[in-house]
């Protein structure tokens, strides 16, 4: 079975984390991980272009076929969201300069993929990566263990059903009441 | 003087406006303007991409060397928030990566350097742009206006003191009653 090599990635402007897996079937080979940095107090067009040409790198050096960012969380703050779009955009675009296959995913949808829970702390999320992938210890920081687990939902997620816990759609709860979900 | 080229973008996903002037002290020559549309119905990423590309040829074509965004309005929507990010995003890595000076205004800074009136309607902005580059008629569309007004902003800036009509802070009040202001 041919191995997909999945990059994922946990946006950001001032830690950026990036997890790389091989996907063949159900086996998952750990690649790679870690951050990008940006200068804290550059501006944040400089910041923008360290996460851009951190990501760029990787995709040069380990050559991912699939590109999986963890979806922007809608907090209540446009401030914050402005900014984490700008992380995202600056990612997103990468992947289809790169011809590669572009997969978002809902932090709450990772959880559950990864741990079998939306809400998740971020230790059980390092201690799942580490499980799955059979690392001696959970991957630090945190933002490199996210980017790990939003490359494995995508490995996952083809196996899930409903597993975003979204609440159900009345024609899917006639359907579950019927046997056929 | 030597002339300073400035691209003024208004980001946006849907519409993305440009415009292209000429800075030599305060003559203002209008050079080209414009708008990028990404098919509409595309997945994000692809958008991202046009506009990026969209981005990429103008700066290659026209050499600026002063790239000039509006800066984001915090609306109460963090989810256009996010997507208006995403766009601003790789623009302004954009300005990083050609090595621009990279400036931002707010929507209400611009209007105030270009009309005079921090809440200036896009026809005041259309007409005001037109009479200030000399235009035959009003720039159309009022994105590719909008983008005009914002490298019009970043040439007259330096003639502004405190334009951006926010409050005084203490020492500017206590300076302004003094004169000094």
């Amino acid at each position: 079975m041919t191995a997909q090599r999945v990059l994922g990635v946990d946006p950001g402007t001032i830690v950026c984390g990036y997890g790389i897996i091989d996907v063949a079937g159900s086996r998952y080979t750990y690649v790679t991980s870690g951050v990008i940095r940006p200068v804290r107090n550059a501006p944040m067009p400089d910041r923008l272009c360290t996460v851009f040409r951190g990501i760029a790198s990787l995709i040069e050096e380990y050559r991912p076929s699939v590109l999986a960012v963890e979806e922007a969380f809608y907090g209540d703050n446009p401030k914050t969201a402005i900014k984490l779009g700008q992380a995202r955009g600056v990612i997103l675009v990468q992947g289809v300069l790169a011809g590669m296959q572009v997969s978002e995913f809902s932090p709450r949808f990772i959880k559950q993929a990864v741990v079998g829970v939306g809400s998740a702390t971020k230790e059980q999320i390092q201690y799942m990566v580490a499980r799955i992938l059979k690392l001696p210890s959970p991957p630090q920081p945190t933002d490199a263990a996210d980017a790990l687990a939003t490359a494995l939902c995508f490995a996952v997620q083809p196996h899930i059903k409903l597993a975003d816990d979204r609440p159900l759609t009345r024609a899917q709860r006639q359907m579950k009441a019927l046997g056929i979900l």
